[in-house]
């Protein structure tokens, strides 16, 4: 069974839960400042990433790259106005070497559309991330959204 | 980032999972000994708070008000058995001044129909708490529940 | 309100959530390692756990029993392919004698098919788990999914 990580832990879990309420928000532009600039973002389908095969839905290989990103989905797309609620839960940190923890956790996200209301399961899986506590605050190095599911309905407009 | 609150964090995190634990064991009554004799609990739509409207689904102004609301819930309201499953998740301290603690958390709201085992996901949103850490046991200040959806389908008969 | 527990607490939680991964990551012969040899798996609808009735759809007596069910999933169970995601909240120990922990949380499943990617809400209820911290690590003595639905649409292949 993985260890506790007493030290870290609390800091890791919040780090998580920071990013996810940063998105429920609507202050998507705040989860940039929670990774490495050189960090790498990540969403793809349990399925793919399994097999080792690189199609990803999100694939953001540094912070500049996801934000530009966030600001095409400003500026640029069109879409029925939603919100997410992200349900983080099961943190462990599984591994680590030296400044960098392996983590997992489960989420799931509710969509709900601002016009009728409507509620629905729109994303369920593992986060996979590896976190950096060596500096004054931790930072995500790496984040992947594995998603359970290969079907994702609609265009993922906001990131996870 | 907000700070860790290492101190108050798992007397808080407990109060919250005491609260969902009473309403989903139906034992709906002892959420009034979690609040302060005069504080207040609100379930109102993200739309509505957002835009500072009033306009609330549940709003007790003390304890004691919530529990006459729970007493006639037991009494004269007629509605089909069921039971609520609270998950509460992303419990944060983000701000706090002396033993007042501005708490953050996500919650989804699953509800099972008695009769026929009908699960559905009933409600989603942002508890925005106060608590108090002054006294021998953590109390709430104030609770809001922020509901993602402005559409709650049936009467809100169970407070959330 | 229950103590907080801070000593054992978060070995415990981290103990529900490596139950809960190794099911979600089709390692699902490890929780037999998770359990006493002669501990308790049972899952069982809320409706008859609160009459004392012992009807149940999984309840096996030892973790022995559990491999032999866990066995026959892989060899002799035909059934569509699919994944589980758990969502584990509220964990909170709520007594205690000595070694052995009364710990209570929550738990809502997401199934996900393999092969169309339909999501379902699956499953919601509560864990009763006697956990013995007396070891090098702790073990569940018991465990009991309580189903808040007395329906449950099909045949549950995967144990929860």
């Amino acid at each position: 069974m993985p260890l506790i990580h007493e030290e870290h832990f609390r800091a890791v879990e919040n780090l998580l839960y920071e990013w996810a309420r940063a998105v429920d928000e609507n202050r998507v532009e705040a989860i940039c400042e929670l990774m490495a600039p050189d960090g790498r973002y990540t969403v793809q389908s349990r399925f793919n990433a399994d097999r080792g095969l690189p199609h990803a839905l999100i694939d953001a290989r540094s912070a500049a790259q996801l934000r530009d990103r966030i600001r095409s989905m400003r500026l640029a797309n069109i879409y029925e106005p939603q919100h997410y609620r992200h349900t983080v839960s099961g943190v462990q940190i599984v591994g680590g070497e030296g400044a960098q923890l392996q983590v997992r956790s489960s989420f799931t996200v509710t969509r709900t559309m601002e016009l009728d209301g409507t509620m629905k399961l729109f994303a369920a899986g593992q986060c996979e991330d590896v976190v950096e506590v060596g500096g004054a605050e931790p930072l995500f190095r790496s984040r992947r959204f594995k998603l359970d599911s290969r079907a994702v309905e609609t265009l993922l407009v906001i990131p996870l």
